[in-house]
Order: structure tokens, then sequence, then C-alpha cells
């Protein structure tokens, strides 16, 4: 700020006269009747204006994302209300408003509050849906012992309920702590520090992509089971499922609402009546448990193959975390609120992947490869028929909201690391629907490579899973553990107890999941989670960098002999090496440290108007009328100019001077052979060599360019202008400016 | 010219100081000793000099294309004595110069002449060759009609001999009037017309096209007929084989030389051997023909198909043309010494064709797909001793020699074409190694695709094969009907008798293949001639619209009142209405008239510099040191500054506002809010709208630009920038500036 202000002074002293371009400002200010500031009334529909100045005034897009649906055909012209994306083909931009809606304006942005009755289902779908595919991928690793290991299934399914509650109890106090929402990234970045919450994104980011694949898949496999004819297309069904899902989340859909509410209604109630079905059925036969088919055992009953099975039963409670996440989107007193709800919904979790759990075990089935075991339970206590149906299509569906979910957070979190300079910039803005469009595609992109690459089978995901949810609630409690040991609030013993029990115990299941399945799949996911600490460092230190070398100096310029002024540069954390510390600096010659300072203040002077020395160079090829305009440009400046010729031989630079001369010689020409007949080469190298002996000058380029009307016609013409301005863009002080002449 | 000279002296008229720029230039005239024109001496080596003033002076590179082999790796610096290619990244350039070789002036194009026992095997390769697959074509068509169709083979084979012979007469027509190279595209348009010699054009270059495919697979089938095991990898073969033949083109491969005539007199020997050896044993069976093994006919013996086998046959003929094309490379007196050379071609060519026909006919040998007809021979003469696989290496090599002669001709016929503006001008440029090095790469692409297509099977190339052949043969030769015609100097009758006879018989040869063979792929090769003639036809239209809006025109300014000067405008022929002629001009409404003018008044002060008025527009974000350099370049300028803001929020809006008053609101503002959050469109709005309201400033937009030195960092920088270049391009008058700013 106060350098802000220093270089504004340093602008009205070296600047004569100040004014001197508003007085000669030739252009009507009311143009086009666009809104000063002034005018712009903080209401919220008038709060946004339409920019462009032509056209007619239409109204601002509906502000509930659902409605435009028929607008963009019939209603009045929306898709003109917007501004035109000029730098797309119409076509293009066409079918993008045909599929996606006309654009929203930032206005329409609704935060809407949900009462209990809907938050239950819509953020409990990622959590209870996983009992579609935990009991079942622990059962599969412990059949491989036969029918000893299937005997383990009751106590590891004891110690998954036990943690289900411990984490439970767990997020309860995250949502007590922070009821403006508790995501793992803000949690643990908050209270370990960055490393850590860093790390509990990767595992943030890798659990979301995972979440698409695997409940895809599951959903796909519910499908498949009820009509196994489409068995052998299941990947491209999945593919079409996240299309579907991308396009609508494009869109941007809505989160909450009852249609939201519906599958994981339809779910819990078609779970419950199975599981009621199935022990009347077995208080029939006195609780005896159906015999299986005989087993092979292809692998010996160890203790490293019951934790593989604890492992993949873990993932029975990945979305636990949903809720607390979400605590302000509940009605006041959100937090209480918020509380109620997960008690409720890790209660159903437990009774449904108890009941499941139990279900199996009295009815001896075994997992097969075919069909799911739920599919299995319900052909069992329905039959085929339309109670057997109901159960698969609540199934897939929940299955693909608990999807959707993904498709609602990993762009948050994302856009959430790219405020905090973590990731690329365009994760942070918003598309014209009002939805984090770059990060949808990329959880797309990434999901739909995972899910093809492994087939689309559940079995083979499931290993990747768990490292990734668990590294997040690992770090998580942590954070909450630090949180109440600085806090020291009420309860807060209390809540450090039961935060550090979750902590661990997830801390567990982590280290259980990343060794017992690192060959398995476990690994990628570890080197998923490692390449993103990677890369997001090293994005944050190239965005500090910039920022460092973009941050405005005192200037030097003013004080005789290139005295120094002591720099207002704090080196942001992390960065070292950006600037050398003046103390290191004046160590050394002082001569060589004033070659230094003046390069420095050349590079200031380009900061400061009156400090600039101007020159412009023309490169031009023949006289026509792009390059008399181009000239005409350069000479209108009123600076010094040079125009440039190359020519590839001596009879052409010769009819060059002929026409240069007849033309009046009115500019300084230099004249470039070049031998091997290119022209881009010879050029740079000029003006690099100009630079160099004159590196106080600002050159500026000025380049004719033939525009041509139709694309396809611009192969038949030399992109000399592109390629230059391509090859100048490394050089210092060298403007580019392109005169354009239009065919 | 007296456009010009007139414009010239309009800015002498309208620049008060015409020697302001020259006096105020503050560069070194001698900078980096780069030579003036004057100091240019003509002399063979020193009429190029390097342009590049830093390194050490380096030699100008070896003449002779085929010395430098070593000097890339060994001798001098000699990479670093041409400019450096400044777009292309190191390692790319590296390993160009590392395939390619040094870059080689362009002195060092030296023009050979040849002696006629080198210019016959150089020349010849493409015609000789062809009896390595025409034989094989016509008998393969013939054996579907079982033993009956067989025995046609010999008076088929006597027609094309008759043919042969008229041909080459014909041919030497063409020699005797076309001393400097008669191609068929020169000739035809020549004489015919543009029309006929567009279509001359895409005759051959299909011919090109595919003799490099025929000649490819005729080759390697040569090689997988001797080693059958490399049967199954044929494609993979020929498709190295085009690799490694573009890689020498682009090199600069020599054209002439002995070791081009190795291989076509070996072909020769072979040939002739196989003959001899083949005829001594009909002899010692008293010329018995051995019964060939039972057929069973496949398809009614009828007049289509005694004429599919001929247009089949006549692919023997491909080639025949090549001499009357590189008349200037021969020794003096050139036109005789080609006459000489074309007549033993076409000997040897009769004598291979028909000894391989009676040959075949003699040993009852069939035509089989494992095995080529010239193997089958080889064999029943030679065995499989060392004389076997001097036949078929001699076959192969000459094969690939005559997709060299396509390698050597299709660039140079498209350079025509371009020079002509009938082909993008790119393929008129010579690359650094001296080859047309565009036209190059767009034949072995084009090659290749056909070769791949179609599996590289030569049966299934030759259908294609005829038609563009003779469609160029018929062309070319009804040419020097008509040259003969208008020319009627001592033995015209002669002559054009000769030439009246070849282009007639050719016309049936094309008749009769296109429609025998239509649908078995003449077709594709009939669509590609169209397609030919539509697009070159639309690139000369445009050419000469974009060479019509360029041409210099008269100011009208100077006049009061937009009196009309007359232009000097002479529309380019085959263009119509880029300019609408005066006369109906003056029928208009006088005031729409004047409005007219008055816009192209504006359009035109663009070329005077006095008339130009400017208005600089700064479009900025934040004002960091990127930012305000470009603020201070742009007021550095003096001439009028609008600085303009997008805001997507009332929030940001506020912020920028204070920033602004901190620095002390230098420059006059203008704020926008984009309600979409988008910033190109309603700066491209807001721009366009300024425009349209004073259609007389011209707009210059001045953009910071954030330039990051490694590539990869580029996706982390909003490309705001090149989005808003790219978006501006349609706009006129608008002039596009970028400020670098370097991190």
């Amino acid at each position: 700020m106060r350098v802000l202000r220093s270089v504004g002074r340093e602008w009205r002293r070296v600047s004569a006269e100040p004014d001197v371009w508003r007085r000669a400002l030739p252009v009507d200010p009311d143009l086009g009747s666009l809104p000063t500031p002034a005018q712009i009334t903080p209401a919220r529909f008038g709060r946004v204006v339409r920019v462009s100045p032509f056209g007619p005034t239409a109204p601002t897009a509906a502000p509930s994302p659902l409605a435009p649906a028929g607008t963009a055909e019939g209603g009045p012209p929306a898709p003109d209300a917007e501004p035109r994306p000029v730098d797309r083909p119409r076509a293009v931009y066409r079918l993008r408003r045909l599929l996606l809606g006309p654009a929203l304006a930032s206005t329409a942005l609704a935060r809407e509050r949900m009462r209990k009755l809907v938050a239950l289902p819509v953020l409990s779908a990622d959590a209870l849906s996983s009992v579609a595919y935990g009991p079942e991928a622990m059962l599969a690793v412990l059949v491989l012992a036969g029918t000893a290991g299937l005997g383990y299934s009751i106590p590891i399914a004891a110690t998954i309920v036990f943690l289900m509650l411990a984490i439970g109890v767990s997020y309860r106090q995250t949502i007590r702590a922070y009821p403006r929402g508790g995501g793992s990234y803000i949690v643990a970045s908050d209270n370990l520090g960055l490393f850590p919450g860093l790390a509990a994104a990767a595992g943030l980011m890798t659990d979301y992509i995972l979440t698409v694949a695997v409940s895809i898949s599951a959903g796909v496999a519910a499908i498949t089971s009820a009509v196994p004819s489409l068995a052998s297309s299941n990947v491209l069904i999945g593919v079409l499922a996240i299309l579907v899902l991308l396009a609508c989340n494009l869109r941007g859909i809505r989160q909450a609402g009852a249609i939201f509410a519906a599958p994981t209604y339809a779910f819990v109630i078609a779970m419950l009546a199975l599981i009621v079905a199935g022990l009347v059925d077995a208080a029939g036969r006195d609780f005896h448990t159906v015999p299986h088919p005989p087993l092979n055992a292809t692998e010996g009953l160890g203790i490293l193959l019951v934790m593989r099975a604890f492992a993949s039963g873990a993932t029975a409670m990945t979305g636990i975390e949903a809720i607390s996440n979400a605590v302000p989107a509940f009605k006041p007193v959100e937090w209480r609120n918020a509380r109620t709800t997960l008690s409720w919904m890790v209660g159903l979790l437990v009774v449904l992947f108890a009941g499941i759990i139990a279900l199996v075990h009295f009815s001896g089935i075994l997992p097969r490869s075919q069909e799911t075991v739920l599919s299995q339970l319900a052909h069992l206590s329905f039959g085929s028929g339309p109670m057997y149906v109901f159960t698969q299509a609540a199934t897939a569906a929940v299955l693909l909201l608990a999807a959707n979910t993904a498709f609602n957070d990993f762009p948050r979190v994302l856009s959430l690391l790219a405020r905090d300079d973590h990731a690329p910039r365009l994760f942070a803005r918003m598309g014209d629907r009002l939805a984090f469009s770059n990060g949808i595609i990329l959880l797309s992109v990434a999901a739909g490579l995972v899910y093809v690459a492994f087939d689309g089978r559940t079995a083979s995901l499931i290993p990747l899973y768990a490292v990734g949810v668990f590294l997040a609630f690992t770090l998580s409690q942590a954070g909450m553990v630090v949180h109440w040991w600085r806090l020291r609030d009420r309860h807060w013993r209390k809540s450090l107890l039961f935060n550090a029990t979750g902590s661990l115990l997830s801390a567990i299941v982590l280290i259980t999941a990343g060794i017992t399945k690192f060959t398995e799949g476990a690994w990628v996911a570890l080197v998923a989670v490692a390449l993103f600490l990677v890369v997001t460092t090293r994005i944050r230190r190239h965005y500090d960098t910039v920022a460092a070398a973009l941050r405005l100096q005192r200037h030097a310029i003013e004080l005789p002999h290139h005295t120094i002024t002591p720099r207002a540069v704090v080196p942001p954390k992390g960065v070292e090496g950006v600037d050398g510390s003046p103390a290191s600096r004046e160590l050394r010659d002082p001569r060589a440290f004033d070659e230094t300072e003046r390069a420095r203040g050349a590079e200031e002077a380009e900061e400061v108007p009156e400090e600039i020395r101007h020159l412009s160079l023309v490169p031009i090829q023949t006289l026509d009328r792009a390059g008399m305009r181009a000239l005409a440009y350069a000479a209108s400046l009123q600076q010094p100019v040079l125009v440039i010729h190359v020519s590839t031989g001596a009879a052409e630079a010769e009819r060059f001077r002929d026409q240069w001369l007849l033309w009046g010689d009115h500019l300084p020409l230099q004249e470039l052979v070049s031998p091997y007949r290119a022209v881009i080469a010879p050029l740079v190298n000029y003006i690099e060599a100009l630079h160099h002996q004159r590196p106080d000058l600002t050159l500026t380029v000025i380049l004719p360019e033939i525009v041509v009307s139709q694309r396809r016609y611009s192969a038949l013409h030399s992109r000399t202008a592109p390629r230059l301005r391509r090859a100048l863009r490394p050089l210092r002080k060298v403007v580019v400016t392109t005169v354009p002449f239009h065919v």
C-alpha cells in the first residue's frame, strides 16, 4: 500500500502534465450507457447489469439453476443477455448453450438451507450407499480362506461397527468446533499446518475420484445383476453415467431438494425391508445358518488376510465426513441440527451394515463375480418380483447420487486449494453456469480414466479406495486434537479424547490398508498422494515467485548515482533466493554492484512513463497496403522508427530497395540479407543485438498482419506475425504490436 | 508503380518533418557490422553473409549436399553458422540438425548436368521399374477368365508396345519444342489454358503419390517373395521405406550421380539375363508353352475384361514422361541428347516388357498372391542361387529409386503451382536444406496414407494408378497439338500428327481405365482430381482477392469534400465484384455514396501517418508491476489513454477503485462490471462499441502479459492476453500491443 502510493507520487513528479491524457480523451464518457459504479444499486437483482451496449436489454437470468430449462428455447432472449464469448466459434457456442442453458449472473447464486429430513438423505447418500460394496468387499477377501475365513466375518464387522461409532462421535466434535463447515483440508491446515493440510486435501481428492469410480461401478453392478445381458457392456454404461453426471454438473445441478432425497430414502426402505424379511426367514429356521456350497481355501487364514478383509470392509465408512463439511447448509441452529443428523446417519449406517453382514451369515450366500451380494439377498427374500426390481433400482440410484456428491465436493476443495495458490487458478473460477466447470471436468476425466483402467470392476478399485479416505480422516481428527488442546473450552477434555480415539483408529485402518493392499493397488493411491503433494508445493512456489516479481517497488531512479532506496520487499514464506538479501549484496565488488543496480534501474524505468525511451521497429516484406499501414502507424507515434527488411537474395533486396526509393525513403531503413532463406531468425537476431547494444531502449516491434475472415484460408498465408511474436516473447523490453489488415 | 510514387508524395505532403524519425534515431548504424547492400559482392560464395552478429564467423556450408555427413558431428561448428530458429525448442532443433545436417545457404544450390549414360538410368528408373508390376497386373486380370483369358496376353501386350512407341515418339516432339523442360503442367497451361493445365497438374500429383505407393508396395513384394517370412510385416517395411525416403529428401539428397545409376543398370542387366535365359530354355523346348495348372474361370471373357487387362498393363508405361521434364539437366546440345536418351529408354522398356510377357507365356507361370511373377520367373531360370538374389535385390532397389523420383518431382510441380498462386505459398519456399520440405512432407503423408489404406497390396493400388498418369499424358500431348498448330515451323505437320496420335491413344487408355476400373478404385483417383481442381481454383481466387485488397491506392483524403480521385484499380482476371465499378456507383444515392466514401477515407487514412488519431486502451486487472509497466508504456506514447478495468463483482470493483485512488488516479479509468464473470467478452464488447462510436480512431489495446520462462508453468496463468488478442483480431482499426513482464 505504501509502495503503491510512493509509485503514484513518482508518476506525478516525473510526468509534467498528468492530465494530458485526460484532457485529450476523445471518447464520450457515457458510451453505450455503461453503468458507473455509483449507479449500481446493491439490490439482489440490480447489482449486475448487462455490459454489452448493443442489442436489447434483457432481464438477468433466473436465479434458480433448475428453472431455466425452457427459457433457452422459448422464453425471452436469455442467450443474448450474456456477453457473447467472442473467442469461440459460433457453432460451438450454440451447442454449449443448448446443452448447458443460458449463462447465469453471479447474483443467481442461491444458498439453500436444508431441513434435517432433507439434509439426512442428501448428505448421507455417499455414506449409506457404501454398504452396497463394503460388506461384499470384506467377504470377497475372507472367502479366499474358505469356510474358516467366513467365520471371521462377524468379529470383523463388529470391529468396523465400533469404528463407525467412534469416528461418528469424533465428527460430532468437529461439527461443534467448525460451525461454518470443517472439511478435512480446512481443519488439518488450520491446526496442523500447511503440509498436513495438503496431505489431507490429497487424500480427499483421491477419495472423491475413487468415490465416483467405485460408486459408478457398484451401481452398474446392481443393474447388471438384475439384467445379466448387460454385463458385457458394463464399462460403456459406466462411462455414459459419468458423462451424464458431467453434463448435469456443468449445467449447475442443485445439490439439495426433494428429488435428491428420494433415492436415499428408497434405498434405506429397501435395505430395511430386506433385513427384516431375511431375519424373519432366519427366525423361521431358528437362526440356523444355511450351509454354503463347499469352498476351497486358496489362501491360508492368517492375520494378514483378516486385516485385508478389515481394510476392505472399512470402505463402508466412506462419506461419513460429509455432514461436518456442510454445517452451514442446515437451518439454524446449524451445528445442533447437523449433529442430530450425523447421529441419525451413523445409526442407519450401523444398522444397514450389521444387518447385511448378519443376513449373509445366516443365508450362506457367497460373493460371486456375476451377481452382487445384495442382489443375491434380494432374490432370496423377494424372488424376482417388483420388490427385487425396486431394491436394485434404489441401490443403483443411491450410488449414482453418491457419485454426484463427489461432483459437488471435488471442485469445491480444488477451488479452496486454488484460492490458496496450491492449484492452478483456473479451478477457482466459476463458469458461466456458476459451477466450478474446470474442476468438474478434471474430476470426470480422472474418474473416467480410473474407471476404464480398472475395467469398471469394483473389486479391483476397492484396494485403492481406503488409503485416501483414511488419510483425510486421520489428519482431520488429529487436527481436531490440536484444536481442543489449544482452545481448552468447557468440554475440551472429552472432545479431545473422542477425536484422539477417532484419529488413532483411522490411522490404524490407514496403515493396515496401506500395507496389506500395497501390491493390490494401494500403491497407486499412495503415488497419487505423493505426486499431488509435489505438484501443489511447486505450484505454490511458482505463484509465490511470480507474486514477488510483480510486487511494486519504490523507484531508485530519482536518486543520484543509483543510491539504493531501502526496498519494501518481504520475501513470502517458503520462497528463498527470489531477491538476494541487501546484506549479502553489499559484500560484493562495488562496480559489479553498480552494474546490477543500473540494470535494475533500467528495468524499473519501464514503470514510469517519462523514463521510457522508445524505438519502433517495423519489419516489412513488401510495400503493400498492409505494410504501408504498419509504417504509417509507426510514424504516427512520433517516436524514432527503424524499418527492417529481410531479403533472401540480392535480387529481392534490389527490387525492394527500388520500391523503397520510389516511395520516397521517408523512414530509416535497415536491410538484412538472410542466406538461409529464413525470415524470423535474422530478425530476432538483429532485435536481440539491438537490445544488447542499447538496453535502455524499449523496442516496439510493429508487425503488419493480414487477417483473413475465414479460418480455412489462414494456411495460405505465411504466419510470420504470430511466429515472430512467439520468437520475441522471451526478450525483455521488447513490446510487440500487431497492426491488422483485414481482407 | 505510379501509385507507389503518389503515395510517397502524399507522405511527404502530410508529414511536416519527414526526417523527424531519421534524426532522432538512436541506433548505431553499423550495429553488429551487418552488411549494407553495397558491400555485398555478387561472387558465388560472397553473395550471402551471416546475419547473426554474435558468435564466431563460420564458413558458409559446403556447396555439395552430399558432403556434410560428417561435419554435423566432427568438423567446424557448422550448426552455429546458421541463424538459430528461435521459435523452436532447443532439443527439437538439435535433433533436426542431427537428422538433416546443417542449414545450406542459397548459393549452395548447384545445378548438375548429366551425361547420357548417367541420365538414362536416373531418369528412366520410374519407367523401367514399371515392368515389375505392369505385366503382372495385366495377367492378374486375364487369369480371372481362365486359360482362354491368358490367351489374350500376347495381343494386349502388342497393343501396349505399340502405345509405348507412339507415346515415346510423341514425347520426342515435346523435347524439341520445350528445350527448357516441358512438364505436363507447363505444356497444358501454356497451350490449352489455365484449367486444362490444372487438370494435368492434378493428374501428375495423383500420379506421383501413387508412384510412391505402388513402387514401394512392388518393392516390398520383391523382398517378401525372396524372404517369405517377412510377408506378414509388409506394411511396416513399406512405411519404413517411405520414412527413409522422407528423411533423405528432407536432407536434400542429390538427384543424379553414379550411385543412382547403379540400381537401374543392375535391374536392366538382371532382366535381360532373365529374358535370355528364359528364351534359351524355351528354345530348348522348341518354343512349346509349358501347360499351366488347371484354371477355373471366375469371370466370363468379355470385352470389358480385356479392356481392364489392357488398362492394367498400361501402367507399365508410367514414368515415360520423365525425360521430357528434365531436358535442361542434359549436357549440350540438351534437346538432342534428351531425345537420344528417350529413344534408348523406350527401346529398353519395350524389350523388357515384351520379353517378360513372352517368358510368362512360354513358362506357363500364373500370378500368385504370395510371390511376384518376376520372382517366379527368376526361380525358374536361376534357381535360388546368388543370381536370383541379385535379381530380386535389383528389382527392389530400382523400385525404391522410382519412388525417389516422385519425391523429386512432386514438390517441384507443387512449387510451380504455388508460384502461380494455385497452391499455398509455403510449398514454394525452400527449407534450410534447399529442398521443398513442405511438399516432400505432404507427399510422404499422402503416399503413406494411401499405402496403409490399401494394406500395401499392389493389386489394389493399380486401378487408381492409370487415371492420373493418362490424364496428364492426354492433356500434355493435346497441348503439343495446339502448340504445333500455332507455331507451324518446318516439321510441324509431322510433329502434330505424332502428338495427336499420342494424345488420342492416351485418351483411349484414360477412358478405358476410368470406366472399367471405376468401381475398383479409379473413382478415388477421379474424386482426388476433381477435389484438386476445386481447391486450387479457390486458392487462386483467395490469393487474387488478397492481392487486390493489398494493392496501394491513391489517397482520396487530400481533396475537399471527398471528391473521388480516379482509382488505378484494375481487377485481376477471374475476380469479380471485389471493387464495385465506378460507373455503377455513381448511379446510387449521392448521400449514401458520400457515406461509403467517408468510410473509405477513414480506412485509407490509416496509411498516412498524420491522419491517424490514436486512443490507447489499457485493460488492467491489478495494479502490480506488470500492469504498471503497461500503464507507463501507454502514457509514454503521449497519446490519449483510457484504462479499462473489468470486475466480476461490487467488492472487487471497490477494492480496485481504492487502489487506483491510492496510486493517484493519473489516467482516465473506465470501470466495467461483468455479471457473468467473463473478462474477455465485456472488454471486447466495450472496444467494439468504442469503435462503432468513433470509427475515425485507431484503437491501440495495450495488454500486460506475464511471460514465464518455463512452459510447463504457463497453465498456471490465465492466458488473458493471447485470448484477448485472438478475440480482437476480427476488429478493424484495433491494434494490439503486448507489453511483456518476464518472471
